[in-house]
């Protein structure tokens, strides 16, 4: 249960990269985070903390909240 | 920098905790996570995992993107 929602998570934000046509290892580079830790937030196995979650919207140019804007329940 | 992020988290989290009349151990008692370590969410002394972050958006009955909703950039 709790994987889906890293699942989705990660889906969202690969989504968001590459509607900015940036490839995993150009936004480890923005973000100052390894292209292996990216790729690994985007299937959904890395339980990401905050720091990061920050660190990733400001490399998107983005707000952390939509980071989120994933679920219409 | 992120330490202000993080304190800034902390705030809006007690902010929409106390919105509801819940005390910080009613709230680790609903989300399954212990007092102290909402205590030190709250401080912004906690680096905050996804896997937790869903698990107190879904014990406030809110969107994750709401734990978000702070800044008005």
């Amino acid at each position: 249960m709790e994987n889906r929602e890293l699942i989705q998570f990660g889906l969202h934000l690969k989504k968001l990269r590459m509607e900015r046509g940036l490839s995993q290892e150009q936004l480890g580079l923005i973000a100052e985070l390894d292209r292996t830790y990216i790729s690994g937030i985007e299937r959904g196995i890395r339980n990401v903390g905050l720091i990061n979650i920050f660190r990733i919207a400001r490399a998107l140019n983005i707000l952390p909240a939509q980071l989120f804007s994933i679920e219409e329940k």
